[in-house]
């Protein structure tokens, strides 16, 4: 048995899904900006599927625009809106923010002379409030929060974030990086504050190369991919019709309790690793916290590495992530870690466990066992 | 029976494309950048995609990478250059080129200071290289010429404009946009003088949303795309495992004697539709001409409107372009066929019928007939 538990880095597209884009690859393959018949039909289903993640997040379907991603989407948000700002003003952005936010924030100041400056965090992992509180003000053009942390998998304070910037600073706008969050949090772009919003398909089972960035009426920003002219000029390319019914189709299939039994199994895997491993920390916020995600767990076992871990469970085919995917190559201390103030013996440790609804109790109960197993061994190991 | 004569708007996905996108979503859907063994795999078809890539274009392997598609890779060209440049200098493009480059070289301007200058073309729809000659010199940062252009066929004389620039503008990049020659047109990027070279997937049967970028040693460009730190920093955002091992599948299975199969086709319609309309205009460049592109033909039946005859055909499941599919919605005269100096009545005729290496004989003798009947029919009403 193989036991995926990588999800946050990635997921396997739903069958649902894949159906779609076979069909929209043989039948549909038309370009929708074409005058005939057949092409109306793609153009169709892109207006379905824009209809389709409109409702999922509560926003206006002209308010949709297809990307390429999560990084392409945040990237879009930020530079846009630099651009559309001409380059003024303050650009502030969490410091656990997923490297498309941080490094768009960055290059925005070198690209269009706005100043990006970082939020810290709590040791939590949480935004911190006071600290944001001195930062708003009269040049603040945006803020940049995640909706939940790839790494933690805490919640972020969005109402209160949102809230206080209508206090200090109510001409910024706020870009929220839902990839970790869409259809797992809740989120209504009407009823919150927040002007934009990035999903990336790959992390709900739809196919990799296909996201989403949706706002609010009132967000200006400028267009980063120029040329054709499709999507209202917003983003220029011919549309990848194929992955966006991949995309709209996982939406839809996505179960509507997916949350409450990732959540439930998070707790049971947390549970029973503490019942065998006295060294287990949690990371971020405690597992029954009503803020830290049901999808995500980052654990350490202290002195055990999270490399060494992570290769002792690929033995067993259970596969899980340390700290971030994307740098995890890197071998660096994880940004948001460091952030949180974290001992370097735990930031070592910091094995990631992410959820998908498909995973079972059977399946987190033999993980539970391998890691019980492992970490008993390599504690001798690692302390010598 | 269907005839889809549309191919340079996009194509059928081939099956031998499709059958390689659900299996790595399957079975290779892993992060390439995690840490596990499976995630290895991915990277591995990112490592042979990028070999097949490069073979194709006679390029080095390490000189490729993935984008989203044409516009992605023309707009990294031409921004990424511009931004290397810091602002400073001419950026030079052909009158023909496809907005994906000229809106790129249009916006280099107001984003990063750049001169964004036009090249004229010659009534045949060849860059005017006496035009060209007056205006390299040593402020001339880039060059942007496509290989073939989309609305007439005509292949441009890249040996001859990279001599131009050894002589007169040595410093400056060449950049072209292959979308409509890649494969087709035999390319050398090493043999050439030619710095990048956009690719887009869905023009040669691989599946809509993917592209690439090649270029050569020196070429400098700044990344447009920032964040994970995928493919070499150069282009953030997980990389679309499942449409670039789809496009390298459709690479690799293109037939070898496809342009010549569609050069056949296309002077054997020529030559149907001469012998019964002796109205018919073959805009760009002689049907028979070595410079025109086998599988594109610009044709015109004045006075008959290209939109009328275009849906008439549509009647007979019969599907054929006018101009660029991408402005085709705008009802505005084409900007290519206003530089060659065309009349009116001939902008306003001008259908486009690209080929496939899979369109038949038959399809094509079908397609004559029908053109020759309902242009019989409509000269009547257009002459009222």
């Amino acid at each position: 048995m193989t036991v995926y538990l990588d999800n946050s880095a990635t997921t396997r597209t739903a069958e649902e899904a894949i159906d779609a884009m076979t069909r929209s690859m043989r039948e549909d393959f038309y370009n929708p900006s074409a005058l005939y018949g057949p092409a109306m039909q793609s153009e169709k289903e892109l207006k379905e599927a824009r209809e389709t993640l409109a409702k999922a997040v509560d926003a206006n379907p002209k308010n949709v625009l297809f990307t390429s991603g999560g990084t392409e989407s945040d990237n879009l948000a930020i530079f846009g809106c630099a651009q559309a700002s001409r380059g003024k003003g303050q650009i502030l952005y969490s410091a656990a923010e997923h490297s498309a936010v941080k490094k768009a924030c960055q290059e925005a100041e070198s690209r269009y002379g706005c100043q990006a400056v970082e939020i810290p965090l709590t040791r939590e992992g949480l935004v911190d409030m006071v600290a944001l509180e001195g930062l708003l003000g009269p040049e603040t053009l945006m803020i940049c929060v995640m909706q939940v942390c790839n790494e933690t998998g805490v919640i972020m304070p969005l109402d209160d974030i949102c809230a206080l910037r209508d206090r200090l600073a109510p001409q910024a706008a706020i870009h929220v990086d839902g990839v970790q969050g869409f259809l797992r949090v809740p989120f209504s772009l009407k009823k919150s504050g927040v002007q934009s919003y990035a999903i990336s398909s790959h992390k709900f089972h739809g196919p990799k190369g296909v996201g989403a960035l949706v706002w609010k009426d009132g967000f200006r920003f400028k267009p980063q991919m120029v040329g054709g002219g499709q999507q209202g000029d917003l983003r220029s390319g011919t549309e990848n019709t194929c992955g966006i019914v991949g995309m709209a189709e996982a939406v839809r299939v996505y179960p509507a309790d997916g949350y409450e039994k990732m959540l439930a199994l998070k707790q049971l895997l947390v549970g029973l690793l503490k019942e065998q491993l006295p060294e287990t920390t949690v990371i971020g916020l405690p597992e029954d916290d009503p803020r830290s995600a049901g999808h995500i767990l980052s654990v350490a076992f202290p002195p055990v590495r999270a490399e060494t871990l992570l290769h002792a469970l690929e033995g067993d085919k259970i596969y899980v992530g340390t700290g971030s995917a994307c740098s995890s190559k890197k071998g660096k201390h994880s940004a948001v870690l460091t952030a949180m103030g974290l001992k370097n013996e735990l930031m070592d440790g910091a094995i990631r466990i992410s959820l998908c609804p498909e995973n079972t109790e059977e399946e987190i109960r033999l993980a539970a066992e391998r890691i019980i197993a492992h970490v008993n061994v390599l504690r001798r190991f690692a302390r010598r």
